[in-house]
């Protein structure tokens, strides 16, 4: 694994048969259809259109509101593949109608600040039914699947009910702090106070869902995208045995830098980041998920053109780096990040 | 009780304190808007604005389908009090949307003949929270009506699960029938083979809600509204103890007859009462719930103008009939039968 064991065959000469993706919500959605784009029209280099995608996706934002199982990350990857998405928000459906909100609204029913809309209602009521009927969440997401066709398989990272709460400051609590839903804290609070610490419920006691293990130890290749590293790539590799099985494997694990110019592209990384101590940075979320030779799970780290700077000490500490464009603008745009990932794990030797 | 004790006071000298309807959905409804109407407008005679009505509901329509309670009789009379409802349709929620029905059709969700509204949705979404929370149907239908505000208080006939089947001929089954819920058979079939027979399913375990039995003991009047006589009046009154409570009151009971010249005016009495052997006539169905001085729980039947001649063999058979308009065109022709429903119940004697 180390970089610089130059004598040894590239680990990616093999053909990428199999790519396995830990993806959160929008950055992660997006960057699959790239991916699914750049593989479809041959720029992802090795790939064909038969290149079988496992999206394993973070399940620790899921809750329950109104008496239905919403599980946003899992929802947003369908939805955007199946070409389901409202793209200007980035995530929920596309022609949604909001009767029930203002409904439950009109009803008192709290909270208010997370309104479903009617489509996506639809989805939710399958979904809580199946889980009621017995059947675990990976076996209801491939039922919605067989709607929405996403051109990936798509894995919760668990069947278990792991929950990410978010401590803030509260002066007015005597501990001086109070716990909120990841949700309560990302939709009602607009995320716009630091968060002192990042408390992932149910996590210790949780196992991978059906066939996660097995699609990063049969993975010809294992992608990060530029999703949370706290709260969606960490909140995966956290389930117990995720982070040992991405470091046994024997494919290149290249991720991709959510952080931009020191701030993040979309969501709260930089919010969560300090909570864990880790500077808002390219070179310091690399480090941070760190080099396999030096007890980490990455190869390979992309960072953005502007954090050029950063590839250096990267390499210093273990890691293949490189800096490319990283801002999706566009399916093009994206499908490059993604071809440059596999280029970089091309680069990374066994 | 028995109408030709002329020596004994009229029943109804006391004032209309408490008015208590035993009611299905759609024609139920519309009689309480008359009612209601009437008691605002003075033309009740008796009553006043502060005249308590109390409504036992039926339930047995109710079910679970994708998940959710439905309650369609608490909710149309919920509706239209409260000034919600589609008054073309005669049920479900006004300026209604289907996008959450159009979805779950895509997801091949069944039964995709019974659709939802998405702005009903957000009351069955409430309800269904809420049972599940431990409140029984009774508390969460005062829940609801905190903000309809229906001006009766609403009580489901009972609070246990109680579920009408109607029994259909099937020449391919074994048996030579199929039973299917109530509302497969309304919804699905439109009532459009005969029912041979009605299984009201969990009916002899239940108990009626709480303050049914006393809504019944304390009024100064009963009104049977011009409801289906089998599987809406006739599931209240075989609810454990309902009978005996409408046979024991002390106030008169006075019903007005579904079936106008030989047919039911809405709905589908006609298939059903053939199956309790019961003529589709206004006498006939007068005759079915019986007069209190011969086992019955009728003292009054009002029949339509049209069925007049079935006037006297329904005094012979010991109840007080009489014909009047019973067509509910609107609010002043449906006060006036409420006021026809007083009247008829002032020349009851004790």
């Amino acid at each position: 694994m180390p970089p610089d064991s130059a004598a040894a065959a590239p680990l990616s000469a093999r053909p990428l048969r199999r790519i396995t993706v830990l993806s959160g919500g929008v950055g992660g959605a997006r960057f699959l259809q790239g991916l699914l784009h750049g593989l479809a029209n041959g720029s992802v280099p090795g790939g064909t259109p038969e290149t079988e995608v496992t999206v394993i996706a973070n399940t620790a934002d899921d809750w329950w509101i109104h008496g239905l199982k919403v599980c946003p990350d899992l929802d947003t990857v369908m939805y955007t593949l199946g070409d389901g998405i409202d793209h200007d928000r980035g995530w929920g459906r596309r022609d949604e109608t909001w009767s029930a909100k203002t409904e439950l609204e009109a009803y008192g029913v709290e909270p208010t600040w997370f309104g479903l809309g009617d489509r996506d209602i639809a989805t939710h009521l399958v979904r809580t039914q199946m889980l009621e009927a017995g059947y675990p969440l990976s076996a209801v997401t491939e039922a919605l699947c067989r709607r929405w066709q996403p051109g990936v398989r798509l894995l919760p990272m668990s069947d278990d009910r792991v929950e990410t709460h978010i401590a803030v400051a509260d002066p007015e609590s005597p501990s001086g702090r109070r716990v909120v839903h990841f949700q309560e804290y990302w939709v009602r609070m607009h995320a716009a106070v630091p968060a002192e610490a990042v408390l992932v419920v149910g996590q210790e006691e949780a196992t991978p869902a059906p066939g996660v293990l097995e699609a990063i130890a049969e993975a010809d290749l294992v992608l990060l995208p530029p999703s949370n590293p706290v709260v969606s790539v960490g909140t995966i590799l956290g389930v117990p045995g995720v982070r040992d099985a991405v470091r046994a494997t024997a494919a290149p694990v290249v991720g991709l830098s959510p952080i931009v110019g020191g701030d993040h592209v979309r969501g709260m990384a930089a919010q969560v980041l300090a909570s864990i101590g880790v500077e808002v940075s390219a070179s310091a979320v690399g480090a941070h998920f760190g080099a396999r030779s030096a007890g980490g799970v990455l190869d390979g780290w992309l960072v953005d053109e502007r954090d050029a700077d950063q590839v250096a000490p990267l390499e210093r500490a273990g890691l293949r780096a490189r800096a490319v464009p990283l801002m999706m603008t566009d399916l093009d745009a994206t499908a490059a990040m993604a071809a440059a990932a596999v280029a970089l794990a091309g680069s990374v030797t066994a």
